[in-house]
C-alpha cells in the first residue's frame, strides 16, 4: 500500500511516544493500544479482528457484556440502571434527552459553559425549556465565557420539571460541579458528564440519566456511554414523540441490548479495554486520586507562575481541563506568548495544549490516561517557561 | 491487564486467519489490518495513535481529506456532490432521508426486502409514504419473504414525488438491482447501498442521495458514508423541520465537513485505508471482476450440487451476499442440515456462514476483503459436503 501519508520506517525502532494533553480525542492507556495492536488480526483465537465479526456473535456479544458488566462494576451502577452504548456524541444526546423524557412539560437547564448552552438550546426544539441558571459573562463582560457557577440559591427551578440538565465538567471553559448539585427531592437529574466520567466515583443513584461520549476519559470517538434509570424510561416512553426516530429511543436501545442496528463495535470494544485498566489498577478512587495529584501539580503551576492566567474560578477548577491564559504582565493574555507556548512545547514532545477555538488560551487536558509522568513534564516547562518570558 | 478474556500467549506465532464470509461487520483487507496495527502507537510520527488526536488537528484532518478524495477517485464522485462521513448506520439514515429531503411531498419506496422495508416504515414517521411496488411472498405466500424484484412496469411512482427509495442489495435476502432502476426524468432517486457499496462502478450522478454503512463492504462498522448532491441539500433545507436533530441535518454536516462534533475517527480512518487499498489494487472495475468471478464460482456450487438450493431468483442474484438452503431431498429446507453445514464450515476454518435471523439458511458474504482463496475453499467444501448429504 503505497501512499503520501506512509510514515518513515521506523522498523525496530520503539514508537515515539508524546505527551498527550488533547481535549478530545484524548489520550488511551498504553497497554490498552497494545493489547489491542497485539489482537488486531486475531481476537482470542477467532481469526479475525473485532472490527471483522458479526455483532450478532458470540464472540462480539462477549466483548459488550464484558464492557457492560466492567462498568457497572467500577462506577457501581444500581439494579434498575441499563446501560446503552449509543452513536453521535453528546450533541446526539442534546436531542436524545428532550425527545425521550421532556414530554409536555418544562425542562430546567442551567448552563455554565458552552456545552449546557448548546444542550439547552438542542432542548428547545423538541419542547419547553427554562434556562433556570446560568453563570455566563460573569465578571468580564464578554457573551460566551464561563468562569464559575450559578450560586443554588438563585437556580429559577420549575415545579414539577421534566428534567434538570446539567453539565458536570465544561471541557473548553475547565468549570466543573464539584459535587452532584442540591436539587429538591424528586427532581429527575439529568447530567452531561462526558470529559470527567469516571475521573472519579460517582453516585449514579441521584440521576435519571447520564450522558457520556467515550473520547474524553474512556475510550476513542464513535461511542456515546448513557446510564438511564429504567422506570423513567418506561415511564415517559409514551409521551415520546412519533417524529423520535427509532435509533434515538432510549426504550429500543435498551430493549435490543444496544444492538438494534449494527454498534460502534470497536469503539466499544476499545472502551471496555479501558474499563478493564481502570479495574485493574484500583478503580476509581485509585483513579481519582491521580488525576487530583495530576491536577493540583498543574494548577499550582499555573498560579505560581508570574507568565499564565487561570481561566475558572478556584473553587469550580476542572479535575479533567485545566484551561488559562499566557501573559507577559500577568494580567494581560497574550496569545503570541500562547502560540510560542504552544510551539515549543510541541518541539519537547508535549501536544494538545492549545485551547478551544471559541476562547483561544492554553487547556491542558489530564484525563485518566495521562500519565503523571507527562503532567511533571509539562509543570517543569511552565515554570522555565514563565522564568523566561515573565521573569 | 489480566482479563477472562484473553487469549492464550501465542508470542512469535503467526496470527490464525480465518476464511470470513460475515454479512457484517464484514472482512477487511488483511492489508489494511497490518497498517492499523504498524500504526496503532504511533500515526505518522505523531507519538498518539488515530484515537488519540483531536479531530480539530492537522493530523487527522489529513486522515478525513484523503478519504474523502480517495472515495471521489475511486467512484467518480462528480463536482456538485458532497461526501459525507455520519454514524449511526443505515437505520439512522432511515430517518435522515426523510427528515431531509420528504417535506411536504409524498415519497415513493420500492420494497425487495427487510431493509427497504424498514426504511420505508420509518420514513412513515416524517411524512406521507407511498410504497410504489414491493416483491414480498412472490411465490411463497410467506410474508416477511423477497426472492424478486418486482418489474419496472408495474411500480405505481406518485407524480413530483420527493423522491423514490432503494436498496440497491438487500443483505438478508440477497436480492440485488443490477443495475440502477430506469425512473423517469427529474426522478431525484435515492438508494441504500451498503451492501454493494464499492463492489463494482456506480454512477453517482443517477443520484440525489447515496448511503452507505461502511461495514460491511469498506470498513468497519461506526461510520456511514452519505453522497449527496449539494443544490438538494440546500433546496430542501427550509422544509427541514424543527424538529429534525441538528445532528441528522445533512446541511450542518456538509458545512461542517462532518465534524460539527467530534466524527467517529478510528472508523473513518480504517475506512480511508480500504479507499486505499481499492485504488490500489486496480480501482472498482477490478473490484467488479474479482467479485463477478467470487459470486459465479459460489452460485456454481448452489446451483449444482444437490444439497443446495438458491434463494434469490437467478436474475437478482446479490454479487456480495449468496444466499442458499441445504436440503436433503433438493426440494425442502433442512435446518438440521444447514446447522451441520454451519458447524463442519467452522472446524475448517470458514466462518460467518448461518444465515439472516429473519429467514434462517446459509448466507456466504463475499464482499471486496474476501480473497478468492477463501471463496474456492467454501466452495470445494460445498461440493464435498452436497455428495456426503445428498449424493
Amino acid at each position: 500500500m503505497a501512499d503520501p501519508l506512509a510514515p518513515p520506517s521506523r522498523e525496530g525502532a520503539p514508537p515515539h511516544r508524546a505527551h498527550n494533553f488533547s481535549a478530545g480525542p484524548g489520550a488511551l492507556p498504553l497497554e490498552v493500544l497494545e493489547r489491542a495492536r497485539r489482537d488486531m488480526l486475531d481476537w482470542n483465537g477467532t481469526g479475525v479482528s473485532v472490527m471483522e465479526m458479526s455483532h450478532r456473535s458470540a464472540a462480539f456479544q462477549s466483548i459488550v457484556d464484558a464492557a457492560r458488566r466492567d462498568l457497572r462494576e467500577l462506577l457501581g451502577v444500581p439494579d434498575g440502571y441499563s446501560v446503552l452504548f449509543m452513536q453521535g456524541g453528546a450533541w446526539t444526546q442534546f436531542a436524545c434527552v428532550p425527545l425521550n423524557l421532556i414530554g409536555e412539560g418544562t425542562a430546567d437547564y442551567v448552563v455554565t459553559g458552552g456545552w449546557s448552552a448548546s444542550a439547552a438550546r438542542e432542548a428547545a426544539r423538541f419542547g419547553k425549556v427554562n434556562v433556570a441558571a446560568s453563570s455566563e459573562r460573569k465578571d468580564d463582560g464578554e457573551p460566551g465565557v464561563w468562569r464559575s457557577l450559578p450560586p443554588p440559591g438563585e437556580w429559577r427551578l420549575t415545579a414539577g420539571a421534566s428534567y434538570v440538565y446539567y453539565c458536570a465538567n465544561e471541557t473548553v471553559m475547565g468549570v466543573r460541579f464539584g459535587g452532584v448539585p442540591d436539587v429538591p427531592p424528586g427532581t429527575e437529574l439529568v447530567a452531561d458528564v462526558s470529559s470527567c466520567f469516571l475521573s472519579e466515583p460517582l453516585d449514579v443513584s441521584r440521576f435519571a440519566v447520564l450522558v457520556a461520549g467515550a473520547q474524553k476519559n474512556c475510550g476513542p470517538a464513535g461511542v456515546t456511554i448513557v446510564i438511564a434509570r429504567d422506570d423513567l424510561i418506561d415511564s415517559r416512553a409514551a409521551g415520546v414523540p412519533g417524529t423520535c426516530p427509532t435509533m434515538l429511543r432510549y426504550s429500543v436501545m435498551r430493549d435490543k441490548g444496544s444492538m438494534h442496528n449494527t454498534p460502534p463495535c470497536w469503539s466499544i470494544y476499545v472502551t471496555g479495554l479501558v474499563f478493564r485498566w481502570l479495574l485493574d489498577n484500583g478503580g476509581l478512587e485509585a483513579a481519582a486520586a491521580r488525576n487530583r495529584e495530576k491536577a493540583d501539580l498543574l494548577y499550582a503551576a499555573v498560579d505560581e507562575c508570574a507568565a499564565f492566567l487561570p481561566h475558572a474560578d478556584r473553587e469550580c477548577r476542572s479535575l479533567t481541563n485545566v484551561v488559562f491564559r499566557a501573559s507577559r504582565d500577568g494580567r494581560t493574555p497574550d496569545a503570541d506568548l500562547e502560540a510560542e507556548f504552544v510551539a515549543e512545547a510541541a518541539r519537547r514532545g508535549m501536544i494538545g495544549l492549545k485551547g478551544h477555538r471559541s476562547i483561544g488560551g492554553l487547556r491542558a487536558s489530564i484525563y485518566n490516561a495521562v500519565p503523571i509522568e507527562s503532567v511533571r513534564v509539562l509543570a517543569a516547562f511552565m515554570r522555565e517557561f514563565s522564568a523566561e518570558h515573565a521573569g
